[in-house]
């Protein structure tokens, strides 16, 4: 089940330039592509005249066109033209609110009036002069959850990432977390520690020190629907750790979009955006390397753990404290999934005017 | 559903020499080989021993002999030796009409006692001197019905082979569609137009201009239970079209016979039958290079199309005037297939003598 | 269905060093690791806390560690430790009995207290200085019975094996079948051949000419749940053949343990263990390299099989003299099947102590 009454990241800008993009999101097979003036459009990829994927086809003068027989979509899924045909009274397709802003693409893969563009999350970084962004993209076999759980727990990286981020003393600071709204916040504070070797890489990227005692951090936020952003960073010791001085510290945050395809897959848009050193693309590239190798390390651990859940359905997880971050996003998700169920059924009982909800 | 009692290509002569060959055709799994006399047998890839393909065996003194512990199959499906057993009680295995004709070999996947060789397709060009043949065969993941569409309304030729065969005029030229019996024809002519690169091609392997005006046509005949042949052509304009003088057009005809596997695979055996420079074995050898590529091009497209098709069971295709072709084709499959059930109700009812059927 | 309550090898000690092993045993998914002292520990392969394969962890001061977050699984299925956790309440892994012994890491996949020492086989080759073994690993997309018929008729030699070990006169020498127990035994014996290739390289190896005639021999031993073990050899005609002296034969012992990992898939652990020339790994190695290219004729064939028997359910396989092994073989696992479920009825019962059993 997924709440389809929100925004989703669909894909990056740079995934979207001349040809149509075909992709499945919360279920729905989507066909996303630039119409006019640029502007993205997302309709069902579906064409009504054969059943082929719309998005085997190209654009033309802001429209689709099928690639089988040459039935021109419009933005607004009716189609516009087809040679030699009326097309009058063919069947429309399911079309998608669709915005392009901070950086993505965003989708709402529910009711198309209910689009409602205040909701997009704001991300203060993108587009800011000081701040620099990089990221990747993975396409993951697991319920979209489990990506949530393995972010809101950075427990995993002593263990998932030994060699780069991990190390033991996240163990020993235990996690708090906090609920407000549709908003969780998990967050973990390491005192006087050695930073590990990703962080001593960002360090020397700031141009500080890396061999003296940090402070570091971890403050885990997660969003609805399904987004997960951590603002991470280390500070030499003595200056305050999360509130020193920009010169003192280098910080950053995971940017995390999670975006469900079917109940076991999901496209996973990592990133990182900083606020040091932000016109050095050298450093972007360094980094997006960096964490796109870290990330890599949980792909199988979370394939395989969807594949151990299914095959053991009778087998209940633990809910420990480290879990509570995970615990917490998933009541949100569950809340917000009856709400819709409950809008939906109200909306079709409204259609009966004789029908009274007490 | 398939018309079982019915002549398919079952497969080319030259995929059949030493070795017997194993083959799904209209869910019937079989294995080809050649038995006494070169001629060629047809039975259950099943052996009654263990349950061993057929197929994984060898021929040997005109029987099939099965590869795991020595059972020889004879062609009536019959065991007739197995060392140190008796094999008069083995269990029969189902035998097939089979025959090798035209440069194929045909294989009836119904009631053998019903395998009629009056039935098999005429083949005017097949063994003829002023006649060559070149083919090819594809492995396709979708319902054979998609293929005799794909076929049946060559306005995709515009979209999916644009570089090749297709030109906007096409589109432009609305077919005319007429049954005969379990015979469809769909014709469409394009007077006065350039023709497109494979056109050129073929014209100068004639040693015509490739740079004049020409006429061109497309007449599609679909053929019960399910083959394609396709007469195509240009002629330089002012000599008639598709009646020009041998010396004035090149024409041939595209041959396709379409052999179910399961309901969403087939086996597509596509070639081209040409009446100039038939000798010219350079030449038929760049029209099946030329022809193969072109093919390709649509198995995407069918591939994707019948994905699509499965996951959307609620939506219903359009049936357009360019449609007409292939929709009139899947009609007389249908009345093929009621008859077929009605005959195997009444062969089964007359098993009773009791009953009367009035 | 599975026997449970028997031992199987569960791998080969070569596969077990650092870190542990993930491998599914007759449908139980299961993690082997060395705990203290080396010993062999198998505990079910998911961790209480999150579900992730316990497989994908290290080993950590005899313990397993879960790569994931930590938790520290003891073998006996009880988590000691997890870091900042108390898990004095966490659920308990199935944990199983498990052995090393004569070169092999068995597995009791059923009821741990039932497991019985005793019951595992004794082979008598290994360990013996007089004796030396060579052997590999398949993994196999069939039931484990059908390798069992395999390896008790073993006339498919001349067929699947017919330029090593096949030879005609497998066919003409009928075996003969035993039953003694849950013990079958099927013999055959063909006097005064000619060695096929695999066995004229084993007489160079033992120094004996290869190009007089020999008798030779095969007695396969079925014993419970799926063990099938082949006395093989030629002999020098003129010396008693089987029983002839050991300066005048070449004998050996074909080990296979079939462990079956799924209804139509298993562990296919085969060897050769012999008493000629036991130092000699030059030796070892080149007959290792020949049985295995042997053994890995017989894939696909039982792959096919399997799939062919799965299409086709309604077919009933012969049962001819040839199959005796097999048959009778699978008789004796039917039978075991039938008690083991019996005994669970009885344990199940026993729990309520008014009900008695008449």
């Amino acid at each position: 089940m997924f709440i389809k009454n929100a925004w989703y990241v669909a894909c990056r800008p740079e995934e979207l330039q001349d040809k149509p993009l075909g992709r499945t999101i919360c279920g729905e097979k989507i066909v996303f592509y630039r119409g006019k003036e640029n502007k993205v459009a997302a309709v069902e990829d579906f064409c009504p005249h054969r059943g082929v994927p719309l998005s085997l086809g190209y654009v033309e003068d802001g429209n689709l066109v099928c690639g089988y027989h040459g039935l021109v979509m419009g933005c607004e899924g009716k189609t516009v033209a087809m040679p030699a045909q009326r097309v009058y009274g063919f069947p429309c397709n399911k079309v998608y609110a669709v915005m392009e802003k901070f950086g993505f693409i965003w989708v709402w893969p529910g009711e198309k009036n209910l689009a409602d563009e205040t909701l997009l999350p704001v991300l203060e970084w993108a587009d800011h002069p000081e701040w620099s962004y990089g990221g990747g993209l993975f396409h993951i076999q697991c319920d979209y959850r489990l990506m949530i759980d393995n972010l809101m727990d950075l427990t995993h990286e002593t263990y998932v990432h030994s060699s780069s981020i991990g190390q033991k003393e996240i163990d020993e600071s235990l996690p708090i977390t906090k609920v407000e709204g549709d908003h969780v916040i998990t967050e973990r504070y390491m005192d006087n520690v050695i930073a590990p070797p990703f962080w001593q890489m960002a360090l020397r990227g700031n141009k500080l020190a890396d061999d003296v005692p940090v402070d570091r951090w971890q403050r885990c936020h997660f969003f609805a629907p399904s987004n997960v952003h951590i603002e991470v960073g280390v500070a030499h010791i003595g200056h305050g750790g999360y509130e020193a001085p920009k010169d003192k510290k280098v910080s950053s945050i995971v940017v995390d979009f999670i975006t469900p395809e079917t109940e076991t897959s999901h496209w996973y848009f990592w990133g990182m955006a900083r606020n040091f050193q932000p016109k050095n693309t050298v450093l972007t590239d360094q980094i997006r390397k960096g964490q796109g190798k870290i990330f890599t390390e949980d792909l199988e651990m979370l394939e395989q753990q969807q594949q151990n859940i299914l095959n053991n359905p009778q087998r209940k997880l633990l809910m420990l404290n480290i879990d509570a971050g995970g615990v917490q996003s998933r009541k949100v998700i569950e809340r917000l999934l009856t709400e819709e169920r409950h809008a939906t059924v109200k909306s079709e009982v409204a259609k009966f005017p004789n029908i009274h909800v007490v």
